[in-house]
């Protein structure tokens, strides 16, 4: 869970938007990750947040398409690596970015058109993550949204996205099934994740986390959002 | 619905977060309001955003104490009328205000932490506004949490507060059941309500709404939330 590319920023007051001060690729710069052979079957490929050619690399290593491709990025390769990153993502299944960054990929403003545009563009799913204001997921006329727990206090928002893509990816392993509806528990699962990891500092409160902590906040998530209306 | 306090400002791309230019007073500066004789006895009363002063010779023109007392107020009157604002406040069950205003009522930023001091001030339940990025319900231990419907176009943002708060008193009114589970329900029809009320100028959408549509809207928020995890 080590940072392998240095990135210095600053988070404004909402968790979310971010000035970056400085990006260094550092070892990442020359970075020819080889997936080992008994990865190379896989169902379902996570590509972290990294140069789009690294990505690229990777999915070239996979002979077989898995049942799902999910891509993590920033705006960092969008200013910088605009038509590879393309490229990777014509060949994805599912993107995870924040809002700002939805919007400079689509060039709309609203988040409902930003995910048509990105459609467009290739992936079947679209992940918008907002910060303390929840995450969406779309997919053609479907939308689903998970609100981030409200805190007392947020110690580190850093990791938090990372975090999220894992328990995202994590759960739809597990399980095995692509629906939807498991794509909405998917991001849940990656909701409730972040929640613990800014919490702390670093990877501090991920390396101690329990079962029994993550349903108890899984229960918090239920009592958060669910109500009970009849449709008259 | 007509505005009978003139203010003008500009809304942020947020949709929530505005800018006041000028707040004129008009014909509420001398507004003396007598509560007519049949409505006296209301168990439900709802104090629309106006000056204090004004909210407190209603309350006291209501002998019994009704059911639930809903307020809504904005930061100008944080800003000119402090005092009496506070009065009011520990009169009432229910504040409705936004998150910026939530901040600057209790000095917190941690929407949790400002709740818990609204309490202190009197309302046993708080409920924060957060435009685009929905809404909170706080009572003590409780929070609630309604999404806004993410929507291909905003058109105009004004009203929608209101609109808000009058989808959630008439909702408890209805059904005259004040527990929280049914506060959750009041909350999911003002955000459908407000979700409306924001499709077009002024209140010209309201104008035209139908119980059809309220309903077929009510489905998308079940969709939007609504999620089946079985706890371990």
């Amino acid at each position: 869970m080590v940072k392998l590319f240095f990135w210095k920023g600053k988070y404004h007051n909402d968790l979310n938007s971010r000035d970056t001060l400085i990006t260094d690729l550092n070892v990442l710069a020359d970075f020819n990750p080889v997936v080992p052979m008994n990865f190379i079957d896989t169902d379902f490929l996570m590509l972290g947040n990294l140069h789009p050619t690294v990505q690229m690399d990777v999915i070239k290593q996979i002979p077989i398409k898995p049942k799902l491709v999910v891509l993590d990025t920033m705006n960092f390769w969008m200013d910088n690596t605009w038509d590879v990153l393309m490229e990777v993502i014509a060949k994805i299944d599912v993107i995870t970015i924040n809002d700002e960054e939805a919007r400079q990929l689509s060039g709309e403003y609203s988040l409902v058109k930003a995910a048509q545009k990105i459609y467009e563009m290739g992936p079947k799913y679209v992940v918008i993550k907002k910060g303390e204001h929840g995450a969406l997921l779309f997919n053609e006329d479907n939308v689903f949204f998970a609100p981030a727990l409200p805190l007392e206090e947020v110690f580190d928002p850093t990791g938090a996205g990372d975090t999220f893509a894992g328990g995202f990816i994590g759960h739809i392993a597990k399980t095995g099934d692509i629906s939807f509806d498991n794509m909405k528990r998917a991001v849940i699962f990656g909701s409730n994740l972040a929640s613990f990891c800014v919490e702390k500092f670093g990877t501090e409160r991920m390396e101690n986390l329990t079962f029994d902590e993550i349903q108890k906040r899984l229960l918090q998530f239920k009592l958060l959002t669910q109500f009970d209306i009849e449709l008259g």
